[in-house]
């Protein structure tokens, strides 16, 4: 039923998903734009698209299902310009990290039955490093995306029939759906996710700090540190928009991890130090 | 030279550093020790030691090497009885995370002429759970082998030898060896290894609090999530003694995160959060 894809923003999400819907057995057209060529071009290259579209609008309007792999700020823009060119014939997803603000817009540009639909996505995966070289068809094995659909949107047939069959491939390509509340979505990833990133980002800055001089020290810490710093290699480009977009829940999340930690410094000696590692192996049990 | 090693707990560390042992081919005996028999019978079946002992300090006498792979007051404890009982035909040495006390102790109990040698030691490697059953022939590979080794120690000839030749069996087990003054190792530790595990032990016990009752969600978090908090399932039992004996500079190192982790909270929205990101991505630079 979907027979013509548009990708646009062909960095590693875009260019894995491409790479994916062909591994599934998609068979109809994927064209692809990135806002830098050379992201496109590596795009087509490893065969994640079949095409590089000169116009975003342009392919969009060519294509049934629109997915846009850009950054929160870019969706949003996005949003705004293909709500006025794209009709009922047509679905709009996304895979941007916060979700308030995207299905807010997604309310209030679509998914009325004269207009596309969107559905909001958000697959929970990702490397540390950004571009289409490090694409990989297997990225959305066994990872969640979660989708962040309103039941009350009145859609066209043709678009509501889109959204059904988009949400297969998503599955094909190996993801699980978890159906979510965007506010829920938003707490939610700011403590399973934003909070570990900036938790990385933050151990990162401060140990470049204590021993970035001594390249050899790194070494002494071994495989947890470099867990634990792997996510200080993430770029600002992508977290700035999630910042703007989810300050709240982060702020929220980040001021409980201080008083935990401070609560773990203060109690070193006492019996609170048991508790914390019980409490922490439980989140750990399998 | 070394043909007799006796391994005083027979854990994770210490079964791998009998398998390992002999992968590098070492030839000799390999006794065990463990307080639970049934590590060291597991030990024992794994290869990693050919006997297991019943007394540890008269397989420490009966030995020319002992390897000493218990928790840091554990180790203590040993080297009050080990000092009494062996002589300037032995060398001891341990795997313990913190520095400081042993090698003090080390001055004090061992290191003359007429007394055995001690050597202070630590293996930045491990698992985020125990046990013998969990050994690795390949554990210590590419990790590095800490030693804070005093120069002003005089030792007897034969045990100065053992020194040389067990330094010689850490880098066939394929370690690194860097030597560094005690205070100055528990002080680098405290940031590239304590620092790490006590964040994620704070964090997973949070995110237990928040997400705990919800198993589908931890799914969401991912990889980043898996990775942040794997060290959440690190025993209590041995980062006791870890915070006991490196109290301090842990406490400065948590507060020092807790600071930066303040900043990064009450900067989501301003340049300083790319400072901080551009900070982590020195840190993580190939």
């Amino acid at each position: 039923m979907i027979e013509r894809i548009a990708i646009l923003g062909t960095g590693l999400l875009g260019t894995s998903a491409g790479l994916a819907l062909r591994a599934a057995g998609f068979r109809g057209s994927i064209t692809g734009w990135n806002r830098s060529p050379e992201q496109g071009q590596i795009a087509l290259s490893m065969g994640a698209i079949d095409s590089v579209a000169a116009d975003p609008l342009q392919a969009a309007r060519a294509s049934q299902v629109v997915l846009l792999c850009v950054p929160i700020y870019a969706t949003l823009d996005f949003m705004e310009k293909l709500s006025g060119v794209l009709g009922p014939e047509h679905l709009v997803t996304d895979v941007g990290s916060t979700k308030a603000q995207i299905t807010e817009a997604a309310g209030r540009l679509f998914n009325t039955p004269e207009r596309a639909a969107f559905l909001p996505g958000h697959p929970m995966a990702g490397k540390e490093r950004g571009g289409a070289a490090l694409a990989d068809a297997e990225l959305f094995r066994g990872a969640v995306w979660l989708f962040t659909d309103d039941a009350a949107w009145k859609r066209s047939a043709q678009s509501a029939a889109l959204v059904t069959a988009w949400r297969k491939w998503v599955v094909a390509m190996g993801a699980k759906i978890i159906d979510l509340d965007p506010a829920r979505h938003d707490e939610l990833v700011a403590w399973v996710s934003h909070l570990p990133q900036f938790v990385a980002t933050a151990l990162s800055a401060l140990l470049e700090d204590q021993v970035g001089d001594a390249p050899e020290l790194k070494d002494v810490g071994g495989r947890g540190l470099r867990e634990m710093t792997r996510l200080g290699a993430s770029p600002f480009s992508m977290w700035r928009d999630i910042a703007h977009t989810n300050t709240a829940p982060i702020e929220a999340a980040l001021f409980a991890l201080e008083q935990r930690i401070a609560n773990l410094r203060e109690n070193l000696r006492t019996p609170v130090l048991r508790y914390e590692f019980d409490k922490a192996n439980q989140f750990r049990r399998e």
